[in-house]
């Protein structure tokens, strides 16, 4: 971007920087996420059966980053409770899209251009997010650069972080996934730029804060849109990753990587072809099973079916 | 109530609300409780297998609230242990209710006048833990009264809340079912009572503190009583439900609401012939899968049946 | 030990209590720890799919004792990760345990003289800790010498009593199963000495902090050479328990006590002769599943096999 905004890089991201989240940002963040919730297979009948329960799973993938990072940092998990307007607003949100008649609200959010914009307002809210994550954990801890990055990376994933205690409120139970185990492309970005956003804070890096959160936010949006367009759950950290998995991991005896199909057990995300994805990039489980034409139950063991 | 007191109800209800809850109350709060969770399936032969996992159960069931609240609000969950002699009463009261010889101080206190007493002596502590919840939060987030409502509900519902965990401890998961999906009678009220304190204390209701902690609490106790005496498990809050339902959720689509049967997925309450139901509203998930024809265990795989 | 020490027994265990753990003892107590991980059944298949996954799995087990005492506390649960530098030696020995080429430090560090010298010094870590949350916990609850117990207890055995959400990170779940319902040595032994520091602490044993602490680590690597060397999970508590247990829960109606087998419903430990034990004492569910000759599943149905 540096080469296209030329000298008054500096400048416009300074003023970037100082855009507010509230109202819009934060509007366009509950719409994406309370959209992604009724995406998830289950949670319409979750939000016909119990409209409470489906509300709290809202409340959870809107602010489920200050509640974790709370967790994290001993303050009191229901602090973004105390913040009336966000959660009216987020509220609102979820009944429009939720229970609109004739699923209106859904179906306009939906449409590709006018959710193209509302991803990439979403992820500007997670550069601050991040920002606001590292640079509260250090306040407090000025050489814990690991705390630093985890409260960063809590309040900036929180929802995929807490995901499997956010399904259990919908009664959904399923312990053998987890995004510390398989991590979804947002918290893995997220992450990325916690650790970033670290590094910059404890001066490792030649940039300033506001410069780094605009090339932050634009990597954020670039690659958003390019995944939602070209439909890719290629992460573009894979070669990254393969690379960075080879020389730390795989080097002492060849064992296959988490790029490449183990031998047995989960499976990679790649190799399946039938596996229908999300717009969190998590592959649906049910969906991912059926494709191998025979029941493989969760937890990997096969049962006798014939 | 206010007929019956006369011009009275004013002094009444300030004595009332003076009443200390530490012995009495909160004896009868931890026999009631010691009492629910020794009907629980299972708990029995928890409490002879391992009297150390029963013990901790039990103070879940008896002080829940208090831990849930203060994870709420970051004060340390252990909190309530540091109250020596709550918790000596409480453990000597699990001790007696689990292993009394013969089972005689369980039979006695499940002898039904007895346990009307008892229930309706716990009833009142729940309203003092909701008040206690509610000023609690008060006094941290004045403006926040969704933070009152969740401090005041965790406080007065806890147990019930954190039903999930509590029964891991005795080595039980049942994660399709929680309070949020399904709330039973109790959580529902104490949520009920945490919204009418919340108003209270915002000064949106025309009460006094002390007037509103006796009506609510006579609420609690005659309707206790009506449900222990006719066995009834109908809500008192079904028709509000039904129409806040309909009102909120079922105008725009004319779908099946929670009191009617889903098309598909989870059954309704009342339209499940076959589902047999606890006492507190749950259907028994393997008689609700076998209606189904084929046995489908819980973790969603097909057992082969033929 | 006195007798052996004779006259300077005093001066001897004051020594031995100024002895610093950083970084020796740590370094074992992590290497023990990433040890027992390894030993996880799936945890080396984990290592590779998933090495972030893995190393948090290795955190938890090297600091859940201080992540779980900061949670009781209402303190930071990250604090233990702003000590960059344990932290940073923990992730180096878990690199090299799970990663070496050709498993050599695993190899080497559990041939057995060496493993009994880190075991040792882990065992002495454990008395610090216990130590350190039961100091901590009385500057705060100078009275409340039930969370003295607790928070010591998490301390010296955090990583034992939060592992069902350890092995949560790693995909696994056993909700019938937790250090609650059947407790291993490590944590039945933590919980004695946490129960010793607080009577010593509030001044009910006639023994200096610095005596008790010498006793209590000499029976502690004593005990666990023993029981390294015999292959034995036979706990030395077991007189003791037996006799607790027939004197408060067993005299009332004759009923089998945990180390009977109970008549159906979880095994007991001792009757197991197939049951495989790992170094914390935990027996392999699948192997204890399979000696039965048919698939029971976790949830305790019997599935039709034939």
């Amino acid at each position: 971007m540096e080469q296209l905004l030329g000298m008054n890089f500096d400048e416009v991201s300074l003023q970037f920087s100082k855009i507010s989240m509230y109202p819009l940002f934060d509007a366009a963040h509950y719409i994406v996420s309370v959209m992604a919730l009724k995406e998830q297979p289950g949670a319409v009948d979750v939000a016909r059966r119990s409209p409470f329960a489906c509300w709290i799973s809202a409340m959870i993938y809107c602010f489920g980053g200050a509640v974790l990072s709370g967790l994290f940092l001993a303050e009191p998990a229901l602090l973004p409770f105390s913040n009336t307007s966000n959660i009216v607003l987020a509220s609102i949100i979820w009944y429009l899209v939720f229970y609109f008649p004739m699923d209106l609200v859904y179906k306009f959010t939906a449409f590709l251009p006018l959710r193209l914009v509302l991803a990439s307002m979403k992820e500007v809210t997670r550069t601050w997010k991040v920002v606001g994550g590292v640079a509260h954990a250090r306040a407090r801890y000025e050489e814990g650069w690991l705390v630093m990055i985890a409260v960063g990376w809590a309040k900036g994933a929180g929802g995929g972080l807490m995901s499997n205690f956010e399904q259990l409120v919908r009664g959904v139970w399923k312990p053998e996934t987890n995004e510390l185990l398989k991590m979804s492309y947002p918290v893995k970005v997220t992450l990325v730029g916690s650790v970033l956003f670290t590094l910059q804070q404890s001066q490792y890096l030649p940039l300033a804060k506001h410069q780094l959160m605009f090339m932050y936010t634009m990597f954020l949006v670039i690659n958003k849109i390019r995944m939602m367009i070209t439909h890719s759950t290629t992460s573009v950290f894979a070669p990254f990753e393969a690379v960075l998995y080879s020389l730390l991991f795989q080097w002492q005896t060849g064992v296959q990587g988490p790029s490449g199909a183990p031998k047995k057990g989960i499976k990679g995300r790649k190799e399946s072809p039938n596996g229908s994805t999300d717009t969190n990039g998590n592959i649906s489980e049910s969906v991912e099973e059926k494709a191998n034409g025979t029941t493989v139950p969760r937890n990997g063991y096969r049962k006798k079916t014939d």
